[in-house]
């Protein structure tokens, strides 16, 4: 039986090596995908994001719980810079996950970045794809931080929450850092802290600004994961966005979104692999450098010319 | 006079009408950066960076006025996420360096992304390159978050400050974010609060363990920057930390690394507009939307064909 056949069959283990395919990236990556891709479309896409400490990886965890207890399939993608001191991801925060990670019906995995600048939120959107193909009905995907990695997952998402906490200024911090954006609903967490009903209203006021724009106001749950408390209205939120989101044509266009997304990004990836490994290989890449350090030529120039030479001719007699 | 005659007067309006090129990519961006490109490499290029709230902003106020009290050309470059609030970056931060911008020998430009995923972290490097030409001894890149812009960017820079402050947790978020990775120094702000002194001990144990690595210990500064205090020091610290960077074939290496970093974002970038506008125009990559929506192929085997279409023969035969 073929690895995608095992796939197919729901083997777990055959969904962690496809996974293992996308982070290392072999020959089979593309082929692996392109076998997937049908079957793909059916999972609500979540992310989470938010900036340290808000307690992210606390609500992902009862989300779980509330989605496994409704019968659902859940996946967990939780995104984590690599660091030096590791090797990989930082795993401290699923540690505790551990118990959740033995349910069948639940599946944990981590990413790290790997030094290719853009290959971490591509890397991530393929294996929300896989995850999808094999059958979950829920996708969670944790970000670590708030920059442009977020900012693109979230792109390949469904709906995004956006987790809060009760500090001075941080509602404010969620706007500069490009949330506001993504959001689809914010949960102020630690909401027994002082100040979280101040940064919920913060939150809505600034909404009632935005609500011109897209229409309708955006929730604002405060929650206490911890504690148990607000989860439940949370997922409830999140279910009402996605039941929204499949109204009219919403869906349709969504869908769309995301199939360009992959489409745009895919190739932008697959350029990079072959601008590196043959079109300016180590020892070609090195002697433009050493021209340019010596003086001759620049960085422009050569991109100008190594364009201009990429004949693109046939590229639009694609299939119709 | 041409636009780049006059910017090689010393004229800010001709620097500023040329970063507004870089920003808005015109016809002429690239022959405008081919031509200031040999007149880069002489700035000291300091990265700012931190998670939100850390007072990145006021450190880089203080270390404005310290440098320009010692007679150095000063550039900032304060990377914002766009919100759609504003309509751009948000100034807020920036205001108060309203009496810094009247210095001439200063130059402060904001930058916000505009939707271009990866063309931000690339703008600002050209931003510095037109600053570095332009004769500035000192360019301050403020970038706000802790994404995968700042890692880019840090990326760009001869000197990379992370500045935490001593919030539970910290440091912890710092090597999550991948922060420590990037850092050459790191400052620990806001240093009258409960917990300096602990987060200061906690950076100096990882950066121990880390020292195997990288052969010496990376300084920790512990700052005040509303009370000026320790401001002195981080400077001194930078300073210090470049002088060493420029012994031995450190500089060098470190050049070529800087040059090989503008050929490849730069051929990327270029491949990108090209694939928008001319690969797959919005009617072409729609049909191909259609086609992949009503069950026909998938992005990977698109991607794949386009990519092998790429005649890039006569890249290969670049000049020697």
């Amino acid at each position: 039986m073929s690895l995608i056949e095992k796939f197919y069959t729901g083997d777990t283990g055959a969904l962690a090596r496809i996974i293992s395919h996308i982070e290392n990236r072999g020959p089979e990556t593309d082929k692996i995908l392109a076998a997937l891709y049908p079957r793909t479309g059916g999972a609500h896409i979540i992310g989470i994001t938010g900036p340290p400490g808000a307690g992210k990886s606390t609500v992902v965890d009862k989300l779980c719980y509330l989605y496994l207890n409704r019968g659902r399939k859940v996946g967990v993608i939780a995104v984590d810079p690599s660091s030096p001191f590791t090797g990989g991801a930082l795993l401290g925060d699923r540690i505790r996950m551990q118990d959740l990670a033995v349910h069948r019906d639940i599946f944990i995995r981590s990413m790290a970045t790997r030094g290719s600048t853009g290959g971490l939120a591509l890397a991530t959107t393929e294996v929300i794809r896989a995850l999808d193909a094999f059958g979950k009905d829920i996708i969670l995907v944790e970000t670590v931080g708030v920059g442009q990695v977020e900012l693109d997952v979230a792109e390949a998402c469904d709906t995004t929450v956006v987790i809060l906490m009760p500090e001075s200024g941080d509602s404010i911090q969620a706007m500069k850092a490009g949330l506001m954006e993504i959001a689809d609903i914010f949960a102020v967490n630690k909401a027994d802290r002082d100040g979280a009903q101040r940064v919920a209203s913060e939150l809505n006021m600034i909404l009632d600004v935005k609500r011109e724009k897209c229409k309708r106001q955006l929730p604002v749950v405060l929650t206490q994961a911890v504690n148990n408390i607000g989860l439940d209205e949370l997922l409830s939120k999140i279910d009402q966005e996605y039941e929204h989101m499949k109204t009219g044509d919403n869906f349709l266009k969504h869908r769309k979104k995301m199939i360009r997304y992959d489409i745009l990004k895919t190739i932008e990836h697959r350029f990079r692999i072959r601008l590196i490994n043959e079109i300016l290989p180590h020892n070609i890449l090195e002697r433009q450098v050493e021209r340019i350090f010596a003086g001759q030529g620049n960085p422009y120039d050569l991109a100008q010319k190594l364009i201009d030479d990429l004949k693109a001719g046939q590229i639009r007699q694609l299939p119709d």
